[in-house]
């Protein structure tokens, strides 16, 4: 059986895990890396080519965008238009709808998939969501993240004077609430009071529980588990109080790099355009026998 | 807009609450109700057909089969010939890919669409476990059903000689492993402690740790309420201790009407064919714009 060629671009934290995922997957073979600087291979072994452009590696089916989320556009635009279907976890949720009608047109331009927005929140939460909202029309659904890092709220702190390094964790504190418990390193002559009071102004954190506390090494609590409680309450048909919780405890980078290597797959079995996961069979994510699937699955 | 006209096939307990779903979405008409002894009109509001044969009815796009399992075959070639779609709530897990096939061939043949084995377990369930295993392929998912009846133990019992009646609940004490909690009338002149020996030996109970216990009444106890708890510790990538967990308290009949109907609206978007619920985008089960949906649940 023919392999499916994967790419992945940008070698960070995301492309570092999603190189596991390909490498564990028994459908996929890694038709390169695509990063700024090819001459730095890190610890990519060496019958894996690494290279500045795409177009630099051979047979690619299908990219997997590891790059900034704000980059996920321009490359997969690129990318689509050379025949190549492209799949990534672009996670600003407001401007998804946007990002899918551009490169759903694209995509079918160029006879091409590209699924977007496939990490875990959006991702295989928005799956769980879907499922929940449908046998449970009308009721409340609450996403509660963490405990874990909040990428967005730590490089808002970042950016505030006075702070070194930082480290912004998301807390959940129960239906959809979460307070921010925020770990700064301060630079020599700034005072915790005052920096914390601008933390606390930021427009990150003005609307939320916020906790500033100065430590000696942010580094010294790096730690990449996260976590969500996905939970509704709803009524099914004119039935109410039916009960429904998702709950995960994962380390992050991984869920997010085998959720992708998932979504390349699913991106072979689908019509040229642009989908969501909530818009792809399940089925699709898995590689092997499908009737073996629906046989222990179902 | 057209409203989906539906029609429900057997009202018993499942095909009450799946009336009431029906009468709840903003998208469905009620063609009909189809029961064997059609004047028999139970508290079925008076503008609502009660025929012996769908042939009676008109223009129905989809009917939802809440027949006993055994009979969703027949039912669902019959009908799928005339045309129409159908749904409905198989629950023999180990006769799915059989029957699959064998609709899906009558499907093709006339046009129609058949969403098979739509409920909760298999259905909704499917749907979490077949997630749950694309995002860590390595490692095990136990399925904990309950506390809550089963339909099919509560039968054997009834089977017994010396029981007058029956409930068989299902207690989930971790790890895929169930007790039988078994709760019987006596008939006179029968000990508890002899029908009890039968009960254990009969091959329903016969490898699971079941008490037996006798009742001055079984419909004291009685109660719809069910629950499932999935659970899965795998491997995303490289990375191990993984943790998911999906956790339902439900009304049982009320899930699987909401089920059918979700499922009745997704038969309506399917190219021919049959289909597991593991097979269908989950966007497809809920009514309105699409657009929508992926703005606010992704």
């Amino acid at each position: 059986m023919k392999k499916i060629r994967a790419a992945i671009v940008g070698y960070g934290n995301i492309g570092r895990y999603t190189l596991d995922a390909l490498l564990a997957a028994p459908d996929f073979e890694v038709a390169g890396i695509v990063r700024r600087n090819p001459a730095d291979r890190d610890n990519i072994p060496a019958e894996i080519p690494v290279v500045a452009s795409i177009k630099d590696l051979n047979d690619v089916d299908v990219a997997i965008l590891a790059t900034p989320t704000r980059q996920v556009e321009k490359h997969a635009k690129e990318i689509l238009s050379l025949g190549i279907n492209t799949v990534d976890s672009f996670d600003i949720h407001t401007s998804i709808p946007e990002l899918r009608k551009t490169l759903g047109k694209v995509a079918k331009e160029h006879n091409t998939v590209s699924i977007i927005s496939a990490g875990w929140d959006p991702g295989s939460d928005s799956v769980v969501r879907t499922l929940m909202q449908a046998i449970a029309p009308e009721g409340i659904t609450y996403t509660n993240f963490g405990p874990g890092r909040s990428m967005g709220h730590t490089v808002a702190v970042k950016a505030i004077e006075g702070v070194k390094d930082a480290l912004s964790m998301t807390i959940p504190t129960g239906t959809g609430i979460h307070r921010r418990m925020v770990y700064i390193e301060l630079l020599p002559g700034y005072e915790l009071e005052k920096v914390a009071a601008a933390i606390k102004a930021d427009a990150y954190f003005a609307s939320d529980e916020t906790h500033v506390i100065a430590v000696d090494s942010v580094d010294a609590l790096n730690d990449v588990g996260h976590g969500v409680n996905l939970v509704r309450k709803g009524v099914s048909g004119k039935t109410h109080n039916q009960l429904f919780e998702f709950d995960m405890k994962i380390n992050n980078p991984a869920l997010t790099g085998q959720v992708l290597v998932c979504c390349a797959r699913a991106a072979m079995r689908q019509a040229p355009g642009c989908y969501t996961m909530i818009e792809i069979p399940v089925i699709d994510l898995l590689p092997g026998d499908r009737d073996e699937h629906i046989a222990h699955l179902v």
